[in-house]
């Protein structure tokens, strides 16, 4: 059934009042119920993905998105197995994080709160479906949910089992809702719906983010676009180089840590190009250069100026040599999208500058940028890296899906 | 001389990196400077400004406006003291806040950064120019102003005297930049500057803020609308209430922490509204009240269903009648702006259940809502109180004005 947005608004909301006031015991045993009901209905979800996935082979999906939209058995327990590690997580709620007696004898104390209500916009993986909202629920959160299309089917059925889960506790079944209208409208409504959703967080390509930028008046935390640098400084040992070039864009390269562009010091351009344009050919990596890398090796496709923006989410990199460290700086501040950039270097001056002047969540010595993740940092499961500034910056976990709020205790008193 | 948006946002970009590694002395020695040259200048400015009073005065401006808009010489005195207070609270900037080694030896450290850009957006008041501008000097950021076109010339003035202050200590006088073409056009270009801009703060009326949420795709920190209310419980003092009740109403009707709206709980409301109603009239607040407030009392004026959502920011006030607790918090949820509001009770159940379920950034037992104040809660100036729930809720002072980035150093690690 569809249900328009404000109606679905308004249950959210009402909702997160009853959460709000929900203990760790409570929000745990939903999960713990969500986590056996996934076991038991994996078969019918499994079947439902089925039937979505029939759907997209016919309108001829390409393979690697008919793998992301595929949630066998397998699948639903893996994500299953996920809630319990969210389960063990501390819950992020009711935290005093400061306060103080004023002058005047009332005290002043400042708390986390969850957020209310969160709206999460994201395509068609099915494990978001459940991941997103079992953290949504851990930080005592109502969350809308807003799939994409060739998911839906899935998505219905597991946002069945998860509101059976929360009625069985006691829980409003609305702390999870699904939006079943999943036309681009709807995605508009929803990034306006200012009255009922706290905070819209995005989950997917650069194409969907940008879209909610653009668009949305419900405040948002911007995700996952990764157009990630590494540079190789002068005094860069080239092996050490070439190790994390090749594990930055080769050992995922779909994900929104991976290495997307490569910064050469004139002074080791010459020969560390070569070595490390070896490596990563021979894993078929399409190399786009400027100029100068141009004029090292003859076989290398000169890069436009789109190049230094790029986001290739694929076996593809474009390198780029500059005259200094400054340049390099100046050059991924103006062309990053502030996710994680490296820098290779033996020089203390050189690794501190980088770490002091680089515009980006996550900066890194002589490290593979692919270690920006909720899990490698040791935050748990998160629900995505924010690249915006604004409340969380790098991973999105438990601690940022909650917001603060003063409590005062008086005996009467007045501003004179 | 109009300078382009664009160009505005490149200036202050390449400013706030430079300002990003200028160290606390270097910040409030430029401070220090301001501070000197406002009162060396204040003839000057004072000047300017005559010259807005004059224009606008021609205009019909109304005195309350007027009064507004005036910067003599000892406002201008008022405005270059609070530089000193900001340069004697604590930079923000460089705080270690987390951190951890991982299993592979790197250590992943969390600090504090400037967030770069950021914009204002704000009427006609001058003392908000030099305020904006020190708090966001001190945090490390690099500033847009944007004012109304009323206080253009005084703006002009003023800003003029902050950006050779910069320059004396060699510091970019990009740092503070202020947007001369006060068009409708111009605020709206500024509110869609993603590229240049990481963060905008509106301040000004609930006109302003409602466009500027409507309009920005730049990331916003809500501030300032308080529709705020009192809730006067069964077990309540009634003199402690009438009292709390004229201080948060009556001491300064035109801030956003006064009181809009009284909830009486019906148990109390015969007796207690005739003895606050008295209270206020004799200051010459009118009053909206709800059916049954009508009939304890019979000049009241009937209060329309506008009334419930309405910042007075005059010397109005709504009145409604309650059946319970739990009926006062559903109607002010929904019809808050979220800003602060207060119960007035002897119970300790109805104390904490209004605590935790009142969705709003201050929550106050016995005591004036008038409290809600960065000064008041012990935080030095503030640039705005946020009713958001992102990044930033209540008082928004320095260490607001920040954000956090994460420092990896290792030794070649790479993600298996």
């Amino acid at each position: 059934m569809n249900v328009n947005l404000t109606t679905i608004g308004e249950r959210a909301k009402a909702a997160s009042y009853a959460l709000a006031s929900a203990g760790t015991m409570v929000k745990n045993r939903a999960l713990q119920e969500m986590y056996e009901a996934f076991y038991k209905n994996s078969g019918k979800i499994a079947a439902a993905n089925a039937q979505d996935l029939l759907i997209a082979k016919g309108s001829g999906m390409s393979d690697a998105m008919l793998d992301r939209l595929t949630f066998d058995v397998r699948r639903i327990e893996k994500s299953a197995d996920a809630i319990q590690e969210i389960i063990a997580l501390p819950d992020p709620v009711g935290r005093v994080t400061g306060g103080s007696t004023h002058a005047n004898g009332m005290t002043i104390e400042k708390v986390t709160v969850p957020l209310g209500v969160i709206g999460v916009i994201f395509e068609s993986r099915p494990n978001v479906t459940i991941d997103a909202a079992a953290l949504c629920l851990k930080a005592g959160n109502a969350v809308i949910l807003r799939g994409g299309k060739e998911a839906i089917q899935t998505n219905v059925a597991i946002v069945a089992v998860m509101r059976e889960a929360l009625a069985r506790v006691g829980l409003p079944s609305d702390c999870v809702q699904l939006v079943e209208d999943t036309t681009r409208e709807s995605a508009l409504e929803m990034m306006r719906l200012n009255r009922y959703i706290d905070v819209l967080i995005p989950r997917g390509g650069a194409g969907l983010i940008r879209s909610v930028m653009e668009n949305a008046s419900v405040p948002v935390i911007e995700t996952g676009t990764g157009n990630c640098h590494i540079y190789v400084d002068e005094n860069a040992d080239i092996a050490m180089a070439a190790e994390i070039v090749c594990n930055a864009k080769l050992s995922r390269p779909s994900v929104c840590n991976a290495a997307e562009s490569l910064i050469l010091h004139e002074k080791v351009a010459r020969w560390a190009l070569p070595i490390i344009a070896e490596r990563l050919r021979k894993k078929n990596v399409e190399i786009f250069g400027d100029e100068i890398a141009c004029r090292i090796m003859k076989d290398i496709t000169p890069a436009t100026e789109e190049d230094w923006g790029k986001e290739y989410l694929d076996y593809k990199i474009s390198v780029k040599v500059v005259k200094s460290l400054d340049e390099a700086i100046r050059h991924i501040n103006k062309y990053s999208s502030h996710h994680s950039e490296a820098i290779i270097t033996q020089s203390y001056d050189s690794a501190e500058k980088f770490l002091a002047l680089i515009d980006s969540a996550a900066v890194y010595v002589n490290a593979s940028t692919r270690f920006t993740d909720g899990g490698e940092f040791g935050f748990g499961a998160e629900i995505g890296i924010s690249t915006q500034k604004l409340h969380a910056r790098g991973p999105v976990g438990l601690p940022e899906l909650v917001t603060q709020k003063y409590l005062i205790r008086g005996k009467g008193q007045i501003r004179t």
